[in-house]
C-alpha cells in the first residue's frame, strides 16, 4: 500500500534519536539507565487512533528499538536498564487495539514481526552485551506492556492493590498476545501451563502475592517500598555484571536518498521493479582501508563499514517491510573485493573480545536474522563484480537461492572467513552453514577450511549455490526463475519459506516466529476477529461480537 | 456443522476393516506386507468430487489408518510395509483438490490434522514396532502423495522418463504441502535448503538420477527392474528388524451407539450439552480382573481394557473434531477404582518387553498425543469416584486445566504410576509431567515417587491441581469456568491451546502440528486460496486466479 514516494500514506520511517523522542524518556546515571515510558497519545504513526494509557504503536516501538541499540553502542557502561513508566498507575497498556482493529493484514502482521524482534533485542543485550534489564511496573502490565516486561530479566511489579500484570487478547480481543507472551509466560518463565492457561483467559489478570507465586513477576513490594526493591534489584542486577566497557561511540543518521523512488545509501542502494513486483539490494564492498586494531575501531566509530552498511541493510529491510508491500522478490547483489571483505572480517574476529568490535558482530548478527524472518522471496545473484565473502557470504546463505555464474576464467568467486563458524547464528541458534547442511557437520567443516576464495565450480562442489550457469544460460535461468518466483502466491512463498528456512533445532525465538506468529496471524484473519462482527471489528463499540463457534 | 443424528450430512465413521476397504489392497506374506493404494473414484467420503489418479480424501486416509493400525496388533510378524500403487504410471496424486475446495474450513484444518497423525503413525511403527515401511513410487507421486512416501524409511521411484516426486501445492494450488512435506524434506530428508525451495516450486517435480542426488528418494531403477529393487530393498530393510513377534490379535469394531445423540461405548460415554457447547468424556475404569501376564494379555486380546478403553477414546476424539465441530470444551471424568487402574498399569510395566503389551502400551500414548492436538479445550474434573492414576493420570495432564475437589475426608485422589515416567511422551518427546514442571525435574520426581493415591491437598503442594475447591465452592467455581471458556473466541482458543500445551523442546512432529499446520492454516483462510478468485476456488477452471500482491 505504502511506498518511498507515495503522497497519501507517508513511508515509515526507521530513524530516531533520544533528543527526538516522543513516547519515551531516558535518563543515564552511570552503569544504570532508566527508559520511562510517557506515550504521547497525540502522536501516534498516523491518524486515526489516540495512544491512551500508554498503549503503543509503531512510532512508540521504533523509538524503543532506538533506545535499545543506542545504549549498546553509545552507553556500553550501562549494565541495567530499568524498563518503567511515567505515568501513574499505568504501566503499559500494550498495543493501541483502534490501531490494529484499522490497519491492514500485511501491517499488522510485520507490526507484531518488528516489535518481536524489539523485544528479542533486549535479550540479546542481556545475554550478550552485558547489559541487564528489569521491568519496574509501576502500575497496570497488560497484554503486550507484560509482553515487553517478558522480555526482562527480572519482573516487579507495584502492590498497591490494583496494579496487575495481565494477558487480556484473549478474553477481551479474541487474539493472541503475540509478541511472545504466551511462549515466553511457559518457555522462558516456566510458568505451569494449566496457570498459564488461566491466566491467559484472566482478563483482569493477577496481582501481588500470587502473581508471584505463579512465576509471573519475580517481586512486588508496596508503593511506599517500590523504588527501595527497585533500586536493590539493580543493584543485584548489576553486579551480575562483570565487564565494564566504554566510552561509547556515536550512531549517525542512515536515512537514504528516496528522491527517486529507490533507497540510496552509502554502501547500500536498493532498485524497485514495481511492475515485476520485485528489486535489487546492493551491497558494497568498503573501498577505503578499514579499522584493524581495536584503536582503529574506536576512532573510526559508526563510520566503520562493518556497521555503517549493516545498519543500511537493516533500514532497508525495513522499509521493504512497511513500505513496499508488495515486492515479493529480492535480488541480493554485492560488489567489491572480496579481499576488502575479509580484512573486515579478519580484523572483527581479531578484536571480538573489545566491546565494540564485539557490538558491531552481534548488530552484523542481528540483522541478517532480520533477512531470514523477512516474508519476502531473496535470491542472492553471485556475478562478476560479487564479493559474497564470509559476513556476506551469509547474506547469500540466508537467501533462499544462490544463483551463480560460471565465467570461463573462474573470476566469479565466494568465500568463507572465520565470521561464518558461529559468530552470526540464525535465531534457531545454529550457524546459516550448519542448517545448509543439517546433519553433516563434516561439509559444513569442508565449507569453513577453504582459506582463499573458490570459484563457481568448486561452490558448486562444496554444495554452496543452488544454480551454477555459464555465461550463455546465466541471465536467462535467472530471468525464467525472477518471474516465475513473482507469479506465485504470496501467501503460500510465506509459509513455505518459514518451514523450508528453519530446519533442525528451535529455540524461543524460532517458536515465537514460527508457531506463536503464523496461529497469530492466521487468528487475525479470521472473520471471528477481523470480520465485520469480529472482535477487533467491533473493540470499544456496543455490540457484542458474533463468532462462528465452529472449533478447527 | 455435521452432527452423530443430524441427518442431512452424515456423521463420519471411522471404523474400517481390510474385508471392506474400497481403496487399499493389503497383501501379506510372511513377514513382508504390500499395502497397494487402488482409489476407486466412484466412492469418495461425500458426494462432489471424483476421487481420480489415486488422490484421497478421508475416507481413503481412514482405511489407511486402520491398516497402519491392524499391521501392528493382527500381523506383528511382519517387518516390512511396503506402500505402493495398483495403478499404472501414478502412485498417488495426493489430497482431492476438488474436494479441498469444498470442504469448510474446520474440515480441512481436521482433515489435514487426521493424515498428518496417519503419517506420524508410519514412522511410530518404524520406530518401535519394528515394522519399517517403503515406498514404491511406481508412478506419478504428488504432493500428498509424495508426503505419504516421506513418511516411510526408504523411498523408491521408478525411473520409466516420466514418473517423478513433487509437491506442487505452492505453484499449482497457492497452498502448502501441508501433510509434513516441507517439514520432512529439510529436516527428516535433509534436502539442502535451496534445492527444497527449487523443488517446492517446481509443479513437474524432479525425477531419476536428480531426484537421488537431491536426497529426495533413495533409489531409482527402471520399469523392468523396479520389482528387484523393491524386493532387495524390502530385504534389507527387514534385516534391520530383529525381534519376531507374533501371532498377532484381532481387533475389534469400536463402533458406538449414537441412537439418542450421544456416544455411547463400553468404557467411554460421550454426552453433549450442545446449548452450551460443552460435552462430558467420561471413561470408566475396569471392573473385571484384568490381565496380569503376558499369557493373559494374549488370551483377553483386543478385549482388555487398556486396549478397548483406548481405542474407544481414540475414536471419540475424532468424532468431536469431525462431527461437533461447535463443542469447544469437553469435560474430561472417570469412574472405578483408582487401585483397578493401577493393577493395570503395573501389569502393563511389568510385561512391556513383549510385543503385544508394548504395542498397547504405545498406542496409549497415540491416543494421548490426539487429545494434546485435539482443538478443543479441556478441563479435567477430579470428584468423588474418579480414578485419575497413572494412565488416566495422563489425560487429566494433557488438560488445559484439571479441577479437584477437596471433600472433608480426603477421599478424591489421584495417582501416579511406573507409565507416567516416559511410556507415555508428548509429540514433543517428554513426559506431560516434564512438560508441566519445565526445567524443575525435582518436582517431575517429586510427583513420580508417590507410591500411594494421595488426596487434593497433597496433589495441589505437588503442583497437580490447576484449583482445589471444597464442596461448598467446586460445582460453582467449575460452573462459571466452563461457562467463561465456552464464551470464548473458538479461534484464539486454538492458537493459544496449541502455543501453551508445547512449552519446551521441538521435534519433528511439534514442527508440524505447530509450524507447518499453522501457516498452512492461514493461507486455506487467505482470499488468494479461498476467496473468490483465490486459487483453490478456481482449481479447474479456465480462470486464472487474482492475488492480493501484499505479502504479509
Amino acid at each position: 500500500m505504502s511506498d518511498e514516494t507515495a503522497a497519501s500514506t507517508p513511508p515509515v520511517s526507521f530513524s530516531a534519536h533520544p533528543a527526538r523522542y516522543r513516547h519515551w524518556r531516558l535518563t543515564l546515571t552511570g552503569q544504570y539507565a532508566t527508559l520511562a515510558m510517557a506515550v504521547d497519545p497525540q502522536h501516534p504513526q498516523r491518524p486515526g487512533y489516540d495512544l491512551k494509557l500508554n498503549s503503543y504503536d509503531l512510532a512508540v516501538d521504533i523509538e524503543l528499538a532506538d533506545a535499545i541499540q543506542r545504549l549498546r553502542f553509545e552507553h556500553p557502561e550501562v549494565k541495567v536498564v530499568t524498563l518503567t513508566s511515567e505515568r501513574d498507575r499505568v504501566f503499559c497498556a500494550g498495543a493501541n487495539i483502534f490501531m490494529l482493529a484499522s490497519s491492514g493484514h500485511p501491517f499488522k502482521v510485520n507490526f507484531c514481526k518488528f516489535t518481536n524482534e524489539t523485544r528479542l533485542a533486549i535479550e540479546d543485550a542481556s545475554a550478550h552485551s552485558g547489559q541487564r534489564y528489569l521491568a519496574a511496573c509501576n502500575g497496570t502490565t497488560a497484554g503486550g506492556g507484560y509482553e515487553l516486561a517478558l522480555a526482562c530479566d527480572e519482573i516487579l511489579l507495584m502492590d498497591d492493590g490494583s496494579s496487575a500484570v495481565s494477558l487480556p487478547e484473549v478474553p477481551l480481543l479474541g487474539v493472541l498476545p503475540g509478541t511472545g507472551g504466551l511462549t515466553r509466560v511457559v518457555d522462558k518463565r516456566k510458568v505451569r501451563r494449566d496457570l498459564a492457561d488461566v491466566f491467559s483467559t484472566l482478563a483482569e489478570g493477577v496481582r501481588g502475592k500470587r502473581a508471584v507465586e505463579w512465576r509471573l513477576v519475580d517481586g512486588t513490594a508496596p508503593r511506599s517500598k517500590f523504588p527501595e526493591l527497585v533500586q536493590q534489584r539493580a543493584q543485584a542486577l548489576a553486579a551480575t555484571v562483570s565487564a565494564s566497557k566504554g566510552p561509547g561511540i556515536a550512531l549517525e543518521p542512515v536515512d537514504p536518498d528516496t528522491a527517486d523512488g529507490n533507497l540510496h545509501y552509502r554502501y547500500v542502494t536498493v532498485t524497485f521493479d514495481r511492475a515485476r513486483r520485485t528489486a535489487e539490494l546492493m551491497l558494497r564492498a568498503p573501498v577505503e582501508p578499514e579499522p584493524k586494531t581495536v584503536e582503529e575501531f574506536i576512532a573510526r566509530g559508526a563510520k566503520s563499514w562493518a556497521l555503517a552498511a549493516f545498519l543500511e541493510l537493516d533500514d532497508a529491510l525495513l522499509r521493504l517491510r512497511f513500505n513496499h508491500e508488495e515486492i515479493g522478490l529480492i535480488l541480493l547483489k554485492t560488489r567489491g573485493e572480496i579481499e576488502q571483505v575479509h580484512a573486515v572480517d579478519a580484523a572483527l574476529a581479531q578484536c571480538r573480545d573489545h566491546w565494540l568490535v564485539r557490538e558491531i558482530i552481534l548488530h552484523m548478527a542481528r540483522t541478517l536474522r532480520r533477512v531470514d524472518l523477512t516474508g519476502r522471496s531473496f535470491f542472492a545473484v553471485v556475478d562478476p563484480g560479487s564479493c559474497f565473502a564470509g559476513s556476506l557470504l551469509e547474506l547469500a546463505l540466508a537467501a533462499d537461492r544462490i544463483y551463480m555464474l560460471e565465467d570461463g576464467v573462474g573470476s566469479v568467486k565466494l568465500a568463507t572467513s572465520e565470521l561464518n563458524a558461529g559468530a552470526l547464528p540464525m535465531s534457531s541458534g545454529v550457524t546459516r552453514l550448519e542448517t545448509r547442511f543439517l546433519g553433516e557437520p563434516k561439509r559444513v567443516a569442508a565449507a569453513l577450511k577453504e582459506n582463499a576464495p573458490f570459484a563457481t565450480a568448486h561452490a558448486r562442489d562444496l554444495g554452496l549455490c543452488t544454480v551454477a550457469a555459464d555465461e550463455i544460460d546465466f541471465d536467462e535461468e535467472l530471468r525464467v526463475a525472477v518471474e516465475e518466483r513473482a507469479s506465485l502466491s504470496p501467501d503460500a512463498l510465506t509459509g513455505m519459506e518459514a518451514s523450508l528456512r528453519f530446519a533442525g533445532s528451535e529455540t524461543t525465538a524460532t517458536k515465537i516466529f514460527g508457531r506463536l506468529s503464523a496461529w497469530q496471524n492466521w487468528i487475525f484473519i479470521r472473520p471471528n476477529a477481523t470480520g465485520e462482527r469480529g472482535t477487533l471489528s467491533l473493540y470499544g463499540k456496543p455490540e457484542r461480537p458474533g463468532f462462528d463457534w465452529r472449533r478447527t
